[in-house]
């Protein structure tokens, strides 16, 4: 074992949000997952429940096309709500809201498979070679099982949005499985729940079932794109500079495990285009301006220099292939021999597919962020 | 005039960085702009003219391509590096390094014209909207200006960065000019400063001059896809959740004026593959593993868990058209009226082109950030 | 209840340090208490016997002269450590260690008497004023009761400065109880684990056992002096300007409860003298300067220019005596009446009895940050 | 010159403030100092003349009780600052303020006699410890010379106080110069500015000049005892655990340099008293709770688990004597051997004088940054 002080990251890093901000802790087959959340305003209504409903979407095990782990996820929530015999029911205090999920699916299995061979694709090589040490049980810290952490403070956030902001809505949905896409024209975001893809087109829906079961039987995985847009956002929420809303959405979806490219409105069709094709217009409306509702609609995707329009706020998440998957692939031992890599077990053929909860949570972290560092009227109710 | 408490950004935002922490000053047409550079470790060599080599890669004025605004970008080093009679030439002290370049191109001109309209697809109505005041000459702090400061402090990245890890090379090229691509089969990025692009392929070189010519000549605009790429790269860097690798520079790069998109390695295209088509194999090499150099290679761009795999760091770029052109474009009036906006003046028809050294810079502050941050060998002389 | 947005604190204010990060979280008659570690070098061997050892110093119920609840503190290690069957025990894996303690005493009683009343001299009205909402219930997040996670986080703190810096010590002691104090002739700080109050004079502790004994008797409190005291802390650690070592330490000690005032060195005393005599003459030593022995000791207190000098880190701390007493004070109602509050319960007669390894662990927390932060030879076997 | 990876500060540390942030640069003998303060709200009136009043108190030569160096301190304000035709006078746009002074008075001369010998009680050694290189004409950095920029800083602070909360005032005093002590019941603040000590007792102020004058003249210099309060200050500052208003206050004036000690309200006196004696009783007001207006008054300061209780907010500060002074110092070379310091030149013979304005600054920045930290009412026309 290395001597602790040669290899380390410096800085903390564990932390998202600067005074909406969260702390996720745990690893994929240690005792617990959870997170801190400091900085949740005083006297939200906040109940177990709510947290719940929202890790039941990114739950294992709800259809054929997702992971077969047995993981109840069950929410607690350890500190900063309080409920007295007054209350109409519990509040947060201002005090740090810390939750926390047992991992219940830990079993005591044979690691040596995985302990002395990098999987290729995964984060097993990065990490030896950065900290010298690894829990290698389940991927440890780099398992996509810290998306549930996400997903439960997600959930404080969405409660803080809609008492600030009740008009705000945020709704992910994969809109690609591999090269397949959404057709516009059948569309209907409704539908998304109907769907174990979480996909907007019920047509594509239906097809992709075939596809996916292809897929999942010949050992593969596919990639997904993912799209997530928040709607009622209020004019005025971004900082200028380093502090973008479209940067720090940036930042927050690429932090999700298997995110490859990020884009923002019409994002890399913008880079073809011309300036004059490529332009939100803007025109009288009954509060303020009002923006072209013709045409390649809302190419900014909702923001000007960082700072939200009031349009919709509109991003794109290119997922990649599960790594994890059956057929052999090249790697090397810890040791430096070649080795075959063929991961067994009960994966996602699909990871994308539990990433659109994670997508929706990571973007009500961000509004919920910017929503308390901006100060002015944001309409009825408003701040 | 609002009441200032009223509307306001309550977090600061003009710093980037963590350990290598940049912030940022200044308005397009104020009397200078600049920045402090907190961090940067003692006894690096650092002479003015190492900066001015890098802001000359930005200035205006280079090409009839860019901007014909007449600012020479002079740079003055107000702290942070010393010399005495006994040294070799300045070295930095581990103190701040505060940077300034006086604005000179300031002219006395009528803003009457932007003053109380909003020009689309620029800052204005969202600054307005979000702060009640603005500095609306020249764009104030929202123009592309602010990042002459970020290739100064980048200067000063690449500095430490030459010193604590020479093998190491950043370098962006202009890949795309609207919908036209460079050839792979041409490309040598080493031709990329020869021709008013910073395009590696002599031959697209060539052509887009004629194109562009057109489009400026129609009084248009153009968007860009610029790639950046490190090599030379050590193993490590980075931090796992919400300290990546790839999250900062998706930030950082997306946090330019007028990036819409982000992508690493290969990106969106990672979405539409298999997981047995789209992986990174690993193999016996003599340092470390060696990740298979064939096919489309480099599919993760380097980055594996938020953590360097040490092959080169791939990211690219979607810029949008410049959004000041001389076609009349539907606005509003900052009182709601109906108005046609036409930009006049000396502007960039491509501000991709001038967006190059400024990704270069990008990345080179998120590199330097990292160095820091991480602890660790990396290969010989390293840290 | 108040609307949620109208009263609260905008920055999140639960984490101490930089690099090595704790958040705590908890309040005083919840279900648990604890803490978050965040950017603790990988490595490093850590047992959870190691933190009960340091929690058991501050746990209640241990001498006549704290309170008498019954809280066995007994914490719990969720994330950040890893063990496999070759290694020789738990070590850290840099990523977050999560500790938790959970709240066994916390009698299901009657709060009705403090509930809508106000305590002079505790936080009761601030937090109310504050928030809007308050956890009454033992004061909630502002018991002292959170110190538990400081003492918890500070020993992972000692176990890292134990391996990267084996020489340093950390001590604190009482050395005045009321207007008590120890006398320097016949102080030996070995002896101060001999007695209930970590006072490093044998004579002394056993008269204050008499002077403690009446005053508990009598339902007063009182105050007290805590002294703490790192040795064999390498020369360089701190920053300068508004990273100083005592500007930290300040605050460190400040942030604990009761806490009233901080002194550095020679501290209040040196407002008095001459610069003459308040000085730390250095002399030509085997590794560097030392510095003058006799009179009046270590004048600076181990700090020149908010780096450390390699002498003893020497601070002092006064704890004001404990607001809850017997004896009736006036004080208000929520609904502004006035009333006596006389609080009965199980108080520390002098609470900064138990102060003394919450002293210990936040001068631990201090230097484990400072120690990440500095980079630099710290002599033998260092960094 | 050693390598520049091997000594260093990892943490960038010349800021201060969360949201109302402040970044100083600048060497004593450098070309300039100045700083940059980022968070300052939009629409604020600000002039030159505002700050250059305030630079004015704490510049040299204003009396022979100072030092008698020729620093004239012109401030200027290079961006953040917009005004119109249309304006009633500049405003703050919400965009970084950058503020620079110019070093005049910086002689070439010869620094042969301190490039290589430390000053006992200067930072030389420590900072040379730790960068291994240092800028030692007018001690560079560690220069009290940096608190000019404070200074100015804080008067962008008190701008913002004055139109957020114009009931609130923050004064310093000096209340102690070495063993001599004002005089509580000839106390008057409004005097303080009536001599060259900011001393509020005019009988001891006009005994000072004597007591100062033989001190100088035997070229020795003497510690000073400073209070600093703030009156009118709302209820509800501060936040609880690691953000409290005592311990950020004891942070920002312990960073002062040559400072030693602080205590907040009773301070060290809480330490001997009695829990009975030691309490600000409460009762029924007309906004809200009263505190007991007699005896030893105020005993906490104006603050309560860390937020302000709309007392007044009182601390003091201990500084030590100049540690420059015309008597010989035993100390070492930078070669490790044996020398004796005599520090001739224009110093202060009692460095407190001239820090009675900086602390007003400190505590201006602190309250101003707590101020936009806290949202609630704080009375009429306020937040």
């Amino acid at each position: 074992m290395p001597r602790f002080e040669e290899k380390r990251e410096t800085m903390s890093h564990n932390s998202f949000g600067h005074l909406f901000r969260v702390t996720t802790w745990g690893e994929s087959h240690g005792p617990a997952i959870g997170c801190v959340i400091d900085g949740c305003p005083p006297g939200l209504p906040l109940t177990v429940e709510r947290i719940q409903a929202r890790l039941d979407q990114r739950r294992p095990g709800t259809s054929r096309f997702v992971t077969q782990r047995r993981e109840p996820d069950k929410v607690q929530i350890l500190s900063g709500v309080f409920e007295d015999d007054r209350s109409d029911g519990p509040r947060t205090t201002g005090t740090p809201i810390s939750l926390m999920i047992e991992n219940v699916d830990q079993r005591s299995k044979d690691y040596s498979s995985i302990r002395d061979r990098y999987r290729p694709g995964h984060a097993d090589y990065t990490y030896e070679a950065k900290y010298g040490i690894r829990d290698y049980r389940g991927g440890g810290r780099s398992s996509a099982r810290e998306t549930a952490s996400r997903v439960a403070a997600g959930a404080v956030a969405f409660t803080l949005l809609e008492a600030m902001c009740p008009q705000l809505t945020i709704e992910a949905a994969l809109i690609g499985l591999g090269p397949h896409r959404i057709d516009p024209a059948r569309t209907n975001w409704s539908t998304r729940h109907d769907n174990p893809f979480w996909c907007p087109d019920p047509v594509a829906a239906q097809e992709w079932e075939g596809v996916l079961d292809t897929i999942r039987k010949e050992g593969d995985s596919v990639g997904a794109l993912i799209e997530v847009r928040a709607s009622g956002v209020p004019v005025g929420l971004g900082a200028p500079i380093y502090g973008k809303m479209d940067a720090d959405l940036a930042a927050a979806l690429m932090s999700i495990n298997a995110a490859k490219g990020v884009e923002i409105g019409a994002g890399f069709a913008m880079a073809d285009g011309r300036g004059s094709d490529m332009v939100d217009t803007m025109h009288p409306g009954p509060d303020g301006p009002t923006f072209a509702p013709s045409g390649p609609d809302n190419i900014n995707g909702g923001v000007l220099g960082g700072i939200t329009t009031g349009q919709d706020l509109v991003a794109r998440l290119a997922i990649k292939p599960t790594s994890s998957i059956l057929k052999e692939v090249p790697s090397v031992t810890k040791d430096g021999d070649a080795v075959k890599v063929q991961t067994k077990g009960r994966h996602d053929p699909c990871v994308g597919i539990r990433g659109v909860p994670v997508a929706e949570a990571m973007m009500a972290l961000v509004l919920a962020d910017h929503l308390l560092r901006h100060r002015g009227q944001i309409g009825e109710g408003g701040l």
